[in-house]
Formats: C-alpha cells, structure tokens, sequence
C-alpha cells in the first residue's frame, strides 16, 4: 500500500515523530559545524529513485526545497515548473497527467490552484503523491516544517523532542482566510492541544468550514474572554489578554456541554486548563503570514491592506512578545519587518533551512527506504459517501467544480454527523446538511431525513441528497406524498451551506 | 558519423527491431513485478553523458519522458523547457543555438513549431539530434512508442516479436491533418505492410503530401470500397465495410498499372490480400488522436468541433470493434472517454508507459552505448537538391519560410519523380512540380522541362526551377525563344504546388 | 571566508590565471579528439555539492552552460529559469530569496534584469554568488571566457599562456552602451593592457560612468586621433588609423599630466606606446555584440538600427582586419553575417565551448575543490560609505531603486575621489560629486565640502551629503550662515551626475 500526504492528518502524530527523528538523523550527519539547521553533502539513499514535481502554480522556495532535498537523498528530479508549459495548456485533467507521470518517476509532488488537486493525483496514481499546495486548502509539507522548527525551539530549552504542545500559545496573524498553510497547521496544533490566538487582517478570518473541522475533528473551540468564567475580572478586562482563543480540552469528556453554535461556546475546564489559560497573557510563537492576493477578489484587497497586522521591532517589545518566537512560511511582503532578521526570536529563516531535512525525511519515508517508519495505513476520520447523487460541492475553487476534471471526477462526501446529517467535501472540506432525501429509481423526493441511513445501507446507488427543495425540482424530482414531517425537522432541514 | 532521428525514415526496419530488443531487456531488467510495462531504478550506461531537451513549444508528457529515461540510464539532464524564456526571444536561430548546445551536451531532443526544424538542427551539429515534434511535421519517437505498444500487444498474444503488420487493420481517428504523431506513425505503418483506415473529422483529413509520400515512398494507395473488383456485392455493400483504407502491396511489381491520379487508382490484388480485405470489417487497433487546436485557425476548428469523432464503451461494443486495441498518444480532450480507462482494450495509459524504455533505448543507441546497434548510416531514399535557385516552398509553417533562419538556410528538396519533374521540401515534405527551367548565368527561360537533368549534371549551380512562368519573370528571367513544346509537355508543365 | 564574483575586479590577475589554468586541465583531462575545446565526460570532484541557478531575466545559453559545467563536475543543480514562475511575482525580494536558497544549494547564480542584484545577493548570503549578469552593469563570467578564448588563440600562436595582452589591439563593436559583457571586457583589457578602439552604433556608446571607470581604477584613457603628437602625419590622416582609442600606460607616474576632462586628454606616451600606436592599423581581434533590445527605449532603437555595424566577409577583407579574429557572446542578430561561421577567423563557437570548462574551473574554485586556488580575499580598491545619509542613486535600473528591495537596502557609495569629492554607487557604478554637506544632527547644511572628512571620521553617522542644495532643502535640512566659500569652491560644488 502507497502512502501519500495530502492533508496533515494522512500522518499519524507517531509518523510525524517518526519522520521528525529522521530529519533530526540528517541534520545529525550531514549539518555543517555551525550552522545545526543546514543539509549539506550527498547520501546514496535515493539513487534509483526519480521525483517529479508537477507545479501548477508559480513558486521558487517550495520547488527547490524538494528538489534539493531529493538530490541530499542521492535522487534524481524532473521538474515541470508551471502550468502554462505544460500539457495542461492543452486541457489535460490531473487524472491522465499523473497516470502518465507515474510510469516517469517514483513519487509526485503536486502544486495546484484547485482545492483538492492534489487528493484527486493520489486517487489516480499508484505512486506517493505529496500535497505541495492545493489552493487555499492544506500545505503539510510547510506544517511539518513549521511544527519541527517549534519542536527544535523547545528542544534547545531543554524541553524534549515531543509533539504535545499543550502548553504553547501560539498567535496566528494575516490572512487566516486563504493562507493554507495557516489551514495545516490550525490543524495540527490542535490536534497538539495547543493553544491559538487568531489576529486576522479585517477580512481574513478563518473561514466556517476550518473552524467546523477543528471542531469536529479535534474539539478545539472557539472561546470568548467574555464566557470564560475561569477568568479573574483582571484577566477578562487587561488588554493583554486576547478576545479569542481556541483551546482543544485534553479529555474529550469536557467538551459535553457544548452546544455546537460558536456564540454559546461553554465548556468545564479542567483546573490544568484554568490556568493555562492565565499563561496566554505571554505568546510563545508568532505564525505570521502575507496576504494571499493571488486567491482575494480586489475589493476585500483594499480592506485587509488598510489594517494588515504588521510585525515590527516595537511590537516585539511589548511585554507579552518579550519570549516571541516569530515564524513565517514566507516570502513575506510588507507584515513582517526587515528589523526582526537580526533578532534571535525571528526564526523564519531556520525554518526555511528546516525544509531541507524534514522533506528528506518524508521523501525517504514515503519511498519506503526505512520501511517500518510508515505504516501500511491510516485509518480515515469519517465514512465516506462515494457516488452520492444530487449533492454538489458549491465552492468555486473546489477541484470538482472544474469543468475538465468534471469529465471523471465525482462529488465525494465525509459523514461528519448524522444527527443532523452533516456532509463533508472530500476534496475542500466546505460542509453541507441535506434537507432532502429522494431516490434514484422513483425520483420522489422527501423531507424526512431520517430515510437516509436506510436507503444508504440497503441501496446505496439509489440515494439522492439535496440540500433545498428547489434542487431537487431542478433535478426532476418530484415531493412523494403522505409522510409529513414534524416541527422538530423542519428546522433542521433548514438549507446550510456554510 | 553520427546519427540522428528526424524522420521515422531514418531508422531502418532491423535497426527499429534492435531498438526495440534493447526495450525489451531493459523491462525485463528493470521493471517491477506486477507492471511489466514500467521501469523503475537507475543504470549507469549514460553516467558520462548529457542530454539537452529544447523545446520551443509546450510540452510535459514527452520532455519529462526523456528526462526520465536519460536518468534511469544514469545520465544528467539540461533543459530549456520553453523558447519563450530562451536565447529564442532575443532572436537566435536553430542553427546558432544547435552550435552552442553542443558544446555543453552530448544529445539534443528538440521540439519546435516549424515543421523541419529538427532537421535544421541536426545539419547544424555533429550531435545525435533526436526531433521530439516539429510542427505538424513528425513526431517519430512517439511512432516508436506505438510500434512498440502494438508489437507488445502481439507478443502477449504469441504472434511474435516481428514488425511486419501485413495481417494488421488500424483505424485513424480525429485530426490526421495536423496530427504530426498521425504522420510518422502511417509512414511506419505503411512500410510495415499495415491496412490503414483513416476516420477524420471535417476538415481534418490527410494531408495531399502525406498522401504523395505515402504513395511514393512506400507504394501504400488509397482504395475506395467500390473500386475494389475482388470485393464480394455484400462487402462492397456492407455498412461494417470502410468507405476507404490505405493499402501496401507486398511486392513493388503490383503496383505497375498505378496510374497516380489518387481518383483512379486501381490495382492487381494479390491471392493473400483479397482475404486480407475482407478481413477490415474488423479493426485490430483505433489510433485516436485530439484536435490539433493550436494548429488551426479557428473557423475549422467549429466545424471539427461539431462531428469530432469520439470513442466511448457504446462505440466499442460494436461488433467490428470488439476485438480492438484503442490508442492515443495523449493528451485527450474529448474524443475519447474516460469509461475506457478500466476496459483492457484502453492501452494508452501502457503506451505512455512503454515511452520510458523505448526512449532509453534509442537514447543509448544514438549515444553508442551499444555500438553495433545501429548502422553508421542510413542510405536517403531520393537524391537531393540543394543551393537550388528559383524554387521555394510555400508552406507558411515550413522552417525554410522563418524570416530569421533565412539568414542562412536555403531550401532543400529530393528529386521524387523526374516524368514529371518532382520535388519534394526536404523540411516538410510539401511536393512541387517545376515547369520552368532557366539559367542562373543568362537567365533566359524555357517550359522544356527535359534540359534540366542536362544542367543538372553538369553546372549544377546554373540551374534555376521556377513552378511558374509568373514567377520566373517576378524574378527578372526572360523567355528564351526559338525552341516549342509539344502538346503533351504543355500538359505536364501546368503548375502544380499540392 | 567565501568568495564570490560580481564583478570581473574580483579576481585578482593571479586568480584568473589560476583558474585559466585549471580549465586547460580539464580540457587536456576530458576533451575528444579533434574537439580541443569540448568538455566530454563526467568528474566526481563536485558530487557532494548543489548549484542554484536563480535566472530572473530569461537565459538558455548562460544558464545551460553553468548546468553543464556543474554536471561535468559530477554535482547536481536546481534551478529557477525565470522570475514570472518563482517567489519574485509575489514579490520577494533578493536579500530574502538567498537567505532562502542558501539552505537549499552550495552555489548560487544569479542573473537579474536590476544593476547590482548580484551584489545584493552576496552581500545577503554566505554562498559563493556568481554574478550571470545584472541588468546592463556587468557579466563577468563571460569576460572570464572572452579572455580565456583570446589567450587561447595565442596559445596556438606560441605566444605563451600569460595574460598580459599589451600587445593586443581590440575592436569593440556594436551596443557599448547596455552590454554588459563589454562592461566587463573592457575593465579586463584595461586592466591587462589592451588597446580598445570602440566602434559603436549611434546611440549606443560606452557610457560615462564605464569611461570614469576606465580611466580611475585602470588608468585607461579615451585619445582623439587627432591629439596623439608622437604619430606621422601619414598615420593621423590614415583612414586606417582609428579616430578613437582607449590605452593604458604601462606606468601609473605616465598620466601624471592628464586633466580628467575627456576633451583635453593629454599624456605622455612612452616610446614603447608610440610604436604600439602605429600597430592599431590592423585589429587583433573583433568583439561584436548584438543590440541590447530589452534595455533600450523604442525611439533609440530606430537611431541604432539604421547604421549598426555589421561584419560580413566583404569586411573582413579589408587590410586591417585580414589577420583579425572575431569573437561574439552571442545571440546574434544581424551584426554578425552567417558568411563568417566557416572563416577560421570566427572564434565565436569556441568562445561558446570554452564557457563550459572555464565555469567548471570558476565553479571548483568557488567551491573550493582545489583549496589554494583562490586567496581567502581581495582587497577592495576603494574605501566604501555605508549608510551614508542624503546623496541616493539616480540609475532607474539600479537595484537601490527598486521598491521592494528599498525594504531593507541602504544606499552604498565607493569613495573614488576626494578632490573633489567622488563618489561611486557601490552597486551600478555611477559617479556623483556631493556639493553639500550637512549633519544629521543639526540639519545644518553648508557648501564647504572640506568638512566631509571630519565629520566622516569622527561621527560617521551625523554626515549628510547632497548633490545640490535643492535637495537639502527638500530633505528639511537648512542653509548653515556664517562661513563663506571662495570662487573655486564654488565652481567644484556645481552638481554633476554623470
């Protein structure tokens, strides 16, 4: 069984460490006195081994960062740089591009603008396909490089090499929109339990469906200074203390009393979290990250420019910056000053150099040259709904939108819950609840949700979903009578697209 | 001497075959269990040597081909991947930018828009020079990688290694006109004794000079249903029967009462080939292709659009194709579905696959890595005219007709046919029937057609050929007056550019 | 202490000869027979290291070469081949793209359409940078393979293997204006001695800042025919004898008498130097160089056009260039005829050879494969103001100009003069004489330039300077009332930007 990086969840917090002691071996052997960080030198690890690197999307850093990292490893490359050069500029889908590829090379490296691209390589090749990018979705390779630069901070406070950063306050500024590395990395740190303090540019919050599965997946919730009943009065009235944060409860028994809206966000913390919360008055790391103007419509440009959160030399004197790491995926615009690259707390560029190692190490895991690093799989989340009728992902950058995948492509759905039922895009993560169930052979349509289940475990080809009424007209369906539905249900069938 | 591939044409029959046994061993050497048609690991035959790609026009799938297999031989890689970012927009010729590379490689793959341009290239260096596609010229090593697939397809079915194709029925499917992969694949085909039938979209259809050097080269003629006598009615009525095919008699004798007005064609069928016609209602291969988009101008793109022939599972449920092999050199668009990708009559997906070995194979032949492996040369098949005055070819995608190469390039042709005086573009093949003949030294012209062998061979330099008579005083030349023509030349003296 | 080349001065004379050296042993070790200047082949010595080519202007040539060059000595490469598809369309700057790329190479080559990239790029990493060209300022890389080429032909003359080229007398023809490769030639030849007769195209001349050059650090000084008293009325009158001719005494106590100003150079020539005049009636060597397209306006472009020189055989022919060598970087144009490629006379393709082992040599010195090669540094020949206040670069094209890099980039002046005041833009070499000096301190300006050096030497960082009082005034700085300043001061403080 191939294993591939798509989203950082395809590697368990094992694996991750796995790879982590790998990277660290690398630096071990092959570093140059001096400089801890940097790779230097050839092993013969990779020498049968190809990687191609498939970039629908400019970049330098990220290419070149694999491409070194393959050839520390003994590897050779073939790089295709960008879109426009390429057979994609004929119309070719991802699907043929990398049935072909595969009999090129010996693992794929994807970049795209599409959400979901780089899950749509995987499905299609038999090769490992690492996710370089996929839109404004998930870029895991940045995460691992971002959380082992974290990792070697601690490490060198004498703190071990573990992942639980559960007591670590991490702030997150920019463009938490469509910055998709700020995406992967919510993720992991959550899963991590530490705790996030999101500084969005006006505009740029993280959206619905990032805040959904950090709910759903990781019980990280959003609070409120204001709901904290933990807090002193002081603690709730300094303006050191942030209005939001998201915390991820160590048990999972805490999160019982929440109700799932954001605006009611309660939960019992336990003594630990109270004052670890009391902590949060000092940030251990700044993630700061440039506006990503290449995925905002024009007018939300000029809002988010007027009043981007900018990193400077005064703002690292403020007293709760006074220990900051700050860490940026770069390159940077202008949110993060050129008077911090000679201040110690400024890490970003060892986390550059950082990129050189952990990618030789997650090549050299998925190539299977240290076979017992990765298991054989990671068992998924969620059920899936595959072939699901009626249901269409709605997001414009979802790779299921666009008209040459749609040739082969379906829509593919996660059950994240079922009461109500609630569907996730497989390829974006944008999350729908259906409204109406009907049936493929008789196209009646119902509101009566319940029937799902029932028809998804007998007949899974004849389920059809919607998400309003009017869809399944559209679609030809037509309301089966009898069976009224209760009040109860009615508000649940509400048509949600978050 | 050092030899190169332009031309399908340039490698004989046995050195194909050798070429194809070097495949061969690489797959049985290299390929991993269970995917007999993929190479995996790395040789160290090419560790001394560099190939150049230099591709003047977008490519991924074939340059990315090549990298790879230079790499699984154990060589290096340079590569211009696209003309736009090259010594190109500054102005540089072919033959200038040939005379540098080969100074800082040892093999150049060139892919450019002109039709010619590898050949071009290949007189200017003393490298191996392999045309990776020269306009909607040829396209050989993808024929090779056909060749290969097909004779692959045979093999599994124990009918041997051999090329000969005699008891072979291919279908040609979507634009032969500018399909270059289309044209070097039938002038194989075609030697190889295949019957071709050719299914092009409107206004896609074989090109006149593809048709003459089918013809010509290798005595391959169209034949309509109706002009076959040793049909039986049924046949020649049969709907499953094709209106038209291409046909190779096995012995050049048989063509003797070919009158070469493709309108007349007729000839003495051999025993063997009369059962072989009757044989066509079946199809043993689809060869499908994309519309050539990019070579087109867009009024014929709408009405190709609009009756382009598609392949999908209905299609091949027919009954003359239930037992056909489909292939496309990619990259499709819509003329060919998706739903064959799991049907094992769907090969194109191997036949990118076998485009690794096949290419390491010819890679090491032209580097002489195994030095009995080819001839040191291959004999032309017609005599050549060069420094030729008068005469141009008129095709506006021909290398010739490039404002900047005609800084040095003068036009070329092969003598085809003398009764009547034949010509033919040694870049592009186009076919022209000169009707005038001058001197360069008194410039006093005649439509005698029969002095020009005599000044031929003994001033070469003073001959001067124009197509017409309007051309010739265009370029300051002057009746010569006293001799007349006979009727029958007058006929034979019409001009002619097809 | 890593060591970079940005400009052709650093290397010292010994440097270039050892690395000159180096290439003649890689060439007797690899070249083929018959091919004397031809790398074949594949070394071992730089496997273990990675070289980055960061190619911000398009490039085939340049970039192949170093790629080639890199593979020959057994490393590996990564590579950006244009700006468009890297970080620098998000709008990274240089100083944060080496810092970048530092971890991922051994090496890094840089070419950017700015002057004084390349030196930005060194002044921010610590790689070895070599310097592929930065806007129209220098390329000495290819002064490194003009000179080689030139010893070369020599060599084969038995004129020995030095560098020591006063005997030489060059043609410079073309774009003297915007080629950098004649930028950093015509430094070399001075340097070594040569007499440079420039024969522009209109428009297109050496610029001011190239003459001042030449004349300060060289000694290398523009004579007019016609002020040349040692020559015979015969040889001034001759149309033979150049009108224009750059020379460099022998001894720096010869320009003792020489004004400064162009118009009225005078020096004494030495014996040796008259007969050496008399021998500029035939030329040793043409360098011809195409138009500079790319980095003129479209308006001098027509001017250039009409008259450009071009050589052709009818040329060559002449009496003073029948034993002329001619060398071209290319691409070419129309300047150089295609009639000359089978002249022996035309070096330009070995020029071309020649860049592969003169750049692996460069490469392995770079490196330090061969640990003696190169001293750990060269002095530089002008004391640097850093941080200087007030006086900025006029030069659109210098990269202190560009907005990006003004995020961080200070201006950086050389102190060339102090008599008066010079100063030259340590990036792209134009000169300013500052008339105004003021202090940070105080804002108080005044035009008595004799305060400079106090104020330099005891508070560096109180002293402003300006080229005008315009300027002062708009910086906010006020007049300073009391001393006055004589007549000849005031002449010296006009403002210049040459």
């Amino acid at each position: 069984m191939t294993r591939s990086l798509i989203s950082i969840d395809d590697l368990s917090t094992d694996e991750i460490e796995a790879i982590f002691e790998l990277a660290d071996r690398f630096l071990d052997e092959m570093a140059t006195p001096g400089k801890p960080y940097r790779v230097r030198g050839r092993r013969s690890l990779a020498r049968d081994f190809i990687l191609s690197t498939l970039f629908y999307e400019p970049s330098t850093r990220t290419r070149l960062s694999f491409e070194s990292a393959m050839h520390r490893l003994g590897g050779q490359v073939i790089s295709s740089a960008e879109g426009a050069s390429s057979s994609a500029s004929k119309g070719e889908t991802i699907a043929d591009t990398v049935r072909v590829v595969e009999n090129y090379a010996d693992l794929i490296v994807i970049r795209h603008a599409h959400e979901g691209a780089a899950m749509v390589a995987a499905d299609y090749t038999d090769l490992p396909v690492i996710n370089a990018g996929d839109g404004g979705h998930e870029h895991p390779t940045q995460t691992l490089c971002d959380l082992y630069t974290l990792r070697a901070t601690r490490k060198q406070k004498n703190k071990g090499k573990d992942l639980s950063f559960n007591d670590v306050t991490i702030e997150l500024r920019g463009d938490l929109k469509h910055g998709r590395t700020v995406h992967s990395l919510v993720y992991a740190l959550a899963r991590f339990g530490a705790r996030i303090i999101p500084s969005p540019a006006p505009g740029c919050e993280l959206p619905s469906h990032v805040k959904q599965r950090l709910a759903r997946d990781y019980h990280c919730f959003l609070l409120r200074k204001q709901e904290i009943d933990d807090l002193s009065d002081d603690d709730r009235n300094s303006e050191d203390f942030p209005e939001f944060v998201y915390v991820t409860p160590k048990e999972p028994h805490q999160r019982t009393l929440w109700t799932g809206a954001e605006a009611n966000v309660w939960f019992r913390l336990s003594l630990d979290q109270r004052k670890s919360l009391r902590e949060m008055k000092t940030v251990d790391l700044i993630y700061a990250t440039r506006f990503q103007k290449e995925r905002h419509d024009s007018s939300s440009e000029d809002d988010a420019a007027e009043d981007y959160p900018a990193i400077d030399a005064k703002m690292l004197n403020e007293k709760r910056y006074r220990q900051t790491q700050v860490m940026h995926p770069l390159p940077r615009v202008d949110e993060l000053s050129y008077e911090i690259d000679q201040d110690p707390r400024g890490v970003y560029f060892k986390q550059a150099a950082y990129g050189v190692p952990v990618r030789m190490a997650l090549v050299a895991a998925l190539l299977e040259l240290f076979p017992s690093l990765l298991k054989s799989s990671v068992a998924p989340r969620h059920e899936f709904f595959s072939n699901v009728e009626g249901i269409r992902c709605v997001n414009a950058r979802c790779v299921t939108r666009e008209e040459n995948e749609q040739r082969y492509l379906s829509p593919k759905f996660a059950i994240v819950d079922e009461t109500p039922l609630t569907l996730r895009c497989a390829y974006c993560d944008l999350e729908y609840e259906p409204s109406i169930v009907s049936r493929y052979s008789n196209k009646k349509y119902t509101d009566d949700l319940s029937e799902w289940r029932e028809i998804y475990e007998r007949t899974p080809q004849d389920l059809v979903l919607f998400v309003s009424e009017q869809e399944a007209i559209d679609a030809g369906h037509q309301r089966r009578h009898g069976k009224k539905r209760s009040a109860a249900q009615k508000v649940a069938a509400t048509p949600t697209a978050k």
